[in-house]
């Protein structure tokens, strides 16, 4: 691999993941990982501008945020791209009205979205919610529509909590398109639009930005498709295999954040 | 299509599908379909063999029995070929240890299986018992083994209830196999072995026999991929697109069990 000043020559932002990077979700909220609230601190003091890019659809930003600043992290609901904001946009757009498959804590993001006499089904991380009731539920909806719409908060495979791996949102996505014999639209990461509104509010072009995640193929590889560079962590769901992914190849492996943020100090300007 | 008596020339012996064929299971134990009770009974008295073929895998073949005679049905235990016992066969020829994601229906089928220290995982239509929790023990086990296996008693998109469709295990096998990046093994139909070894209980070549069900992929596909004959009923799961399949078509489209069962009176021994 190239020496990491030419890898990170000329970058100007950067995009952060936030579970698996800053922190690993679990009991009581979760905990932060090792350097990363230091991390985090040393970029916003750098010249290089910095926004969240999350699948988090579990939670709203709003409490997203209250949490990660419970745990010291310099962070406003305003630096936040998440998916279920991008959905509701969508909706508004395409006036579609959801059937909601999602957990009680991101259901704040869609107060204002009309859900009476559903033409369409929006899932997200339900976790205990993915019961089987509530996804024959959303299935049967899906099987009555002539143009069954299914949009999905993500598509990942799975995350880690502190307790251990967890099945994501992508999981239960495939089980609907599946029985329904459907494609889902993806809202978030590794989606190229939800990467370009987050450099959008940066106000970067993509071979200015690197995206620091624990997903190779959901942020690192999803990055690279849209020109960005993009940093794997050994931290989060990261797995030793991912070094050798049959598709997708990292721009650089850093321990953690806290790493990555040392190399973008300083390289990232020369 | 040639006329029926050409379609059924030779055929000497009938595999039934049972849910959506014989009846709709659901409230109470299920409804049996019009004119199936008698037109079993009336096969049964006719010179065709007949045996049973289900991926029933919610409740043990001891139950379904005795379901289906407490609706009228004239059927044994020893006439059923179902994926339980087959699994259960594979797992002592391989020395595998299930951890079992199924219903407690079904669990007396594996009474005489060792499930300590778990070396797969075993998944069958678990219903309600497909809870977030469940489906994630089956992940982090699959996720720790070092050769994952995954064995699926059926890969059915969905079945119909006397109250709707309902989820069947192939799109929560579709949910584990994406997340954790493996290929289930199919027991059950469409598998090749399963059909064969209903026929080889029959004393029939594949050619000698139709396969009757409500499911154009698992029923009349897998059938016909192994050389059988196959109806479709409009009972059960039917849907009118199933007719206009991109991938199956059938050797005759029957109203029901009893219509099929005319024709064949009619012209299997033509």
């Amino acid at each position: 691999m190239a020496a990491w000043a030419k890898r990170l020559a000329g970058v100007r932002g950067v995009l952060l993941d936030i579970s698996g990077v800053l922190y690993d979700s679990g009991e009581g909220g979760g905990t932060p990982i090792d350097g990363s609230v230091e991390a985090v601190a040393r970029l916003k003091r750098s010249q290089l501008k910095v926004r969240f890019c999350t699948n988090e659809s579990q939670k709203s930003r709003g409490e997203l945020v209250r949490l990660l600043r419970r745990l010291g992290f310099n962070i406003s609901e305003d630096e936040v791209t998440a998916p279920a904001p991008a959905a509701c946009q969508i909706l508004k757009e395409r006036g579609l009205r959801p059937h909601l498959l999602i957990h009680d804590g991101v259901r704040p993001e869609f107060d204002q979205i009309d859900t009476s006499n559903p033409n369409c089904v929006v899932m997200a991380d339900a976790g205990d919610d993915f019961s089987y009731r509530n996804m024959n539920q959303a299935f049967q909806l899906l099987m009555e529509l002539e143009r069954p719409v299914l949009i999905s908060l993500g598509k990942g495979r799975y995350y880690k909590e502190t307790s251990g791996l967890m099945l994501d949102v992508g999981a239960y996505m495939k089980a609907l398109e599946y029985a329904c014999g459907i494609e889902a639209e993806v809202v978030g990461k590794p989606s190229p639009e939800f990467f370009r509104s987050a450099l959008q509010a940066m106000g970067l072009e993509a071979h200015q930005a690197v995206m620091i995640g624990d997903d190779i193929v959901g942020d690192v590889g999803g990055a690279q498709q849209c020109g960005m560079r993009a940093l794997q962590v050994r931290t989060g769901k990261f797995r030793p295999s991912d070094e050798h992914h049959p598709e997708v190849q990292a721009d650089g492996y850093v321990d953690n954040l806290a790493e990555a943020v040392d190399l973008l100090l300083q390289h990232a300007h020369e």
